[in-house]
């Protein structure tokens, strides 16, 4: 029976239209005013005016970094067994001079002779023959913005400041050296940067001054250890060395077994020279990092199959090479077997990140894998790809999955004299062909005195093929060895001798390689963010994160349609319950009408949302909205709650949902 | 039917004896020596030869850390709506300026003349003076040994450098003298330091040399942020900073409402002097923070009643000044009820922060809430409790509780004139009764110059009762009023009146309060260890963590009786299904006996172990063994994985678990 009193006692459903995401144009400025107003980070210490590249997330930011954290763990730790550790960030300055930060990890800065203003060189060279480039297109008349942008968002427009460009028209010559400039801008030293600088007159866009030779600015922040100064540190710029430096252990921690992979998330630092761009390019940021330790001779992956069929978006380096980004889909199983991708683990750390970044909610057409180009990888690296994600910036670098060889673990082990290495019983013995070295002890003591000890390990430590060659040079009268201390030191025959000899081993032992999938956390949570957000057609200032609820902030809203005590009781009722289950829920009971309640929760990314009635008091029914659609079931407050966990689980998906609980119409029946 | 191949196809259950887990006395040596093995935890870049104070987490310690923050934010964060945070660790100077750590968060310290070797003033001194304390007791023939322990293990044993007793006789008058210095070791300052090393001839005890006036050293570490080498950062020496600089945008986020909380979970810096004591004094750390926002007129709390009878375990701050250290037991609310706590909601948290430590496993036997003393406690706060735990080490502070007043959020407001302040709208309008500042703008202005304006805001922010002093002083003819730039300023009733008004207001402002729990989850992770950790009656290398299961690293350990293929495969099925239901287990699939494996996982402290056996493949049965007793129950595979999941999740205990499982005997009973 239907009482007109019983149907006044419910709440109208709001207003359904088709859900219709791409009604108005992305605006990057309504989102960033709702990040700020719905505190998803804020710049650090604003109330001081705050730090270019420093970020605090606050209670939404931090839930849905947290969810995206905890989604990798399981994704990855959980799922793989992997060996997870939690490192220093303060590092000895001996770990990271070994790693080769302290020389190389560098930016090229100039600074403006006037104002003292600094630019980063590569920047500011791009940004002004780009600015020309424009200029000398509007003054022939020519509308190629298209194609400019076609060519320069790939890395370009992440980087550049932004100069006006002015029409004026370049020569021909100039133009094609312009473009040729910035086709290999990642290619050129600080003192070729100047060069170009000086040739093409470039300067400060703002002052009009010149700037001064390019100098190189480590990008690591540098502290001391203790009270007398005299231990150096530095903030790790990654959490990968934390890692190699605790190989022993780990190895041993796995019965002295590979494969296996150690993961670690945390904080690094990079002390950037002039940050912009929010999230995506800041001083300090969580990473997610794995080191996963193969036999170099066995690069296959035991649950390769489980991804082959994964289909990745690829844009391999040859085809960047020849100056253009057209990507190509493929699974990662004809990737691996046609050898575009150098290894099954290698092809099995994208697929499972392809898989990971859909699952968290990036948009699969937004993403691709791009593969370093020869000049770009670092020289030990076999093989590296960036999971780049499109948003606003242009294509970012989000995760990097690289095959760092044995580099690491070398290094490390050369420098502490600590062997980083496997050792594997053989089943059966194998007889070795190998280059023994000895010395004329006395000889070379003499000749080298305190470095001799140096240079024997280091002969001692090579690999065949490199002692092959030493050995060739040494037929041919004198030969050298490169150390440790960068310098080079020259043998002849008399001193050392390589002769090949055939030995019987019964063990066999190598440094692993290292496969390394590494995360930057804050740039997928951007760019998730601008790839969840939409406004509703009917309103564009009405927006709504559409977070899946995997990493939603939160995961249910619950409201009263009054401020009714009886009401009022209900909810907390209902969110002890949901506690009780572990569903993140939030309770509004602000005095905001349900409408306002409904929209801000479509601004925190909030899926579902209870709302309690009079009917509830009389029947003990509830609604459930789901956010992007605003559809409403209804049903008894246990089955809805059940039916919430099972969403939030991803047991069931909306459709299901709708089949265990009644479609709500806002009249109901209320029994007498 | 029982035939005898069946019962060869099962697995012998291990020797049972009794749980007595006090059957060895604690040994530190075999504790460190396991914690070692398994890696929980080592010295950060040891094959570089480490840095005093930093260490690595393993992956059991990695999870153990992972298990206890996610207890902790279940138990605070999830339980009460907090508001959680990310900030950054880099943190502006200004920020800590004003805060106070620039110019005070320092220790004294001073140097060997000779050698360089620095000490903690505060800690040398103490270390001498019991040594001779010691010596001469000695020399006396008096066996005093536990009534040192008794009298000194509460700060001295964390703290002290092991300096050799010699037996050396001391005047009567010296004991005193000495005696009466460590009681008040806490109080001095640096220069009260310095006079008594030189009085007392205290040296370097290695060396005999003297040592230097003390010095202050800022114990955070130091940073520039930028090329520019302009802008100076300091490491958080804690989160809460991080929390108040953020105040104005959580309050918006709760709709402008107190009492709410912040919460972060996070890495924090101190450089300390001369660390030692492994995990419990560290330069790197991670810490859990609360800052409780509540109205300084009502610190009552709604869930009070929830904790009022959880039990206390006391040391207030009047039998401390008394010398003595005896606790007394007590329930949150009559403590709070006489006033040994000040306010229910600091009662609240004590409470609740004593059922989350037993929850993850601290003896509460070993487990006190001690007071601050009047001189110990920072000047603004207004009670202080800090959680001591009992270790190898003496008692540790490992949970702070704080009521900082509103001193934080006032500095930062009246240094970045930014209001953070609780507006509330009073239902009734009320008159107050105020003191109104009015100033004679002209000659204010030629006195003061460019500070005016500085000492016009300092006196206008002024609360009611400190103005009421100034105008007592303005009576008789002048006053001073303290700036935030240290210095004092004279004041005169020519420039500035003070007169009483009574205004009507509509709304009240106010600054909240702050309580801040502050954890160090480190040292709460090291305590928890020590509380862990037994060894069997029966061998006293086999070790025993009996790790609560929901800390945990690993709750089930999965096992075979042999390497047969078919068993393997099996354990990997039930791996697998122990993950689908979110349990943490391991598979140990290595070639070494069951009973090293069990013995292994006992270290772990892994709380559950599944044994597969040939019945298994039979029967489709296992078995299940319990850490702590090594009973063993046997059921169906689904059966078992239910209670173990039950057990985890804590719906059961064991004999619950007895109750739905078969106990096992070692042979059983084999369907043909």
């Amino acid at each position: 029976m239907v009482s007109a009193s019983a149907a006044s006692t419910s709440h109208p459903s709001e207003l359904q239209a088709p859900i219709n995401k791409t009604a108005h144009e992305f605006d990057k400025t309504t989102l960033d005013a709702l990040l700020a107003r719905r505190f998803f980070f804020a710049p650090a210490f604003e109330i001081y005016g705050g730090v270019a590249g420093l970020y605090d997330y606050g209670p939404t930011g931090s839930a849905l970094q947290a969810n995206i954290l905890d989604a990798w763990r399981k994704h990855y730790i959980i799922e793989e067994d992997m060996l997870e550790l939690d490192t220093t960030i303060m590092t000895l300055s001996d770990v990271l001079k070994t790693s080769g930060h302290v020389d190389k990890f560098a930016d090229w800065m100039c600074k403006d002779v006037q104002t003292g203003e600094i630019f980063r060189a590569d920047h500011l060279v791009e940004a002004v023959l780009e600015a020309r480039l424009k200029g000398d297109k509007e003054a022939r008349g020519v509308k190629e913005e298209a194609v400019v942008e076609e060519e320069g968002a790939d890395k370009k427009k992440k980087k550049k400041k932004n100069v006006k460009a002015v029409a004026i028209k370049l020569e021909d010559s100039a133009v094609a050296e312009y473009e040729n400039l910035l086709a290999q801008i990642d290619n050129y030293t600080g003192p070729e940067l100047g060069e170009i600088i000086r040739k093409h007159n470039i300067r400060n866009p703002d002052t009009g001054n010149e700037v001064s030779e390019p100098v190189e600015f480590n990008l690591m922040f540098e502290s001391n250890i203790g009270p007398t100064g005299q231990i150096k540190g530095y903030l790790r710029p990654e959490t990968a060395q934390g890692h190699f430096v605790n190989f022993a252990r780990l190895l041993e921690f796995n019965n002295g077994k590979v494969p296996f992979a150690s993961a670690q998330i945390g904080r690094s630092f990079r002390n950037e020279i002039a940050p912009r761009q929010g999230l995506l390019r800041v001083r300090e940021f969580t990473m997610a990092e794995i080191e996963h330790y193969v036999d170099p001779l066995d690069k296959k992956h035991a649950r390769f199959n489980e991804v082959k069929d994964v289909l990745l978006t690829l844009l391999p380096k040859d085809v960047q090479t020849e100056g253009r980004t057209e990507t190509t889909q493929m699974t990662v199983g004809d990737a691996v077997a046609k050898k575009i991708v150098d290894n099954e683990t290698l092809g099995y750390f994208l697929g499972r990140t392809q898989l990971f970044l859909e699952k968290i909610g990036i948009d699969p057409k937004r993403m691709r894998c791009r593969q370093h180009m020869a000049n770009e990888m670092a020289h030990y690296a076999a093989d590296c790809w960036d999971f780049e994600i499109q948003s606003s910036y242009g294509w970012i670098e989000c995760v990097g999955c690289a095959d760092r060889s044995a580099y690491d673990l070398t290094v490390h082990s050369v420098r502490t004299k600590q062997p980083l290495r496997v050792q594997q019983r053989l089943e059966t013995p194998v007889t070795v062909d190998k280059l023994e070295v000895t010395f004329d002890a006395k000889a070379f003591g003499m000749k080298f005195k305190k470095d001799a000890t140096m240079i024997k390990e280091t002969l001692l430590g090579l690999e065949k093929d490199k002692l092959q060659c030493i050995k060739d040079e040494l037929v041919n009268g004198s030969s050298s060895v490169k150390c440790s201390d960068g310098k080079s030191y020259d043998i002849t025959p008399d001193l050392v001798k390589i002769e090949p000899i055939t030995v019987t081993e019964h063990v066999r032992e190598f440094t692993p390689n290292v496969i390394e999938p590494s995360f930057g956390v804050g740039r997928i949570l951007y760019s998730l963010l601008e790839h969840s957000y939409w406004a509703r057609e009917q309103d564009k200032a009405r927006g709504v994160l559409s977070l899946p609820s995997v990493v939603a902030p939160i995961k249910c809203l619950i409201v009263t349609i009054s401020q009714d005590n009886e009401l009022r009781a209900k909810i907390h009722e209902i969110s002890r319950l949901m506690r009780k289950r572990g569903i993140a829920s939030r309770v509004d009971d602000s005095s905001a009408s349900i409408g306002k309640k409904y929209a801000r929760n479509d601004e925190l990314g909030t899926p579902f949302g209870c709302t309690v009635d009079f009917a509830s008091l009389k029947n003990g029914t509830i609604t459930l909205r789901e956010r992007d659609s605003t559809a409403q079931l209804i049903g008894k407050i246990e089955d809805v709650i059940d039916v919430v966990d099972a969403l939030v689980k991803g047991i069931i998906d909306w459709s299901g949902a709708s089949q265990k609980l009644e479609a709500y119409s806002g009249v109901q029946d209320v029994e007498e």
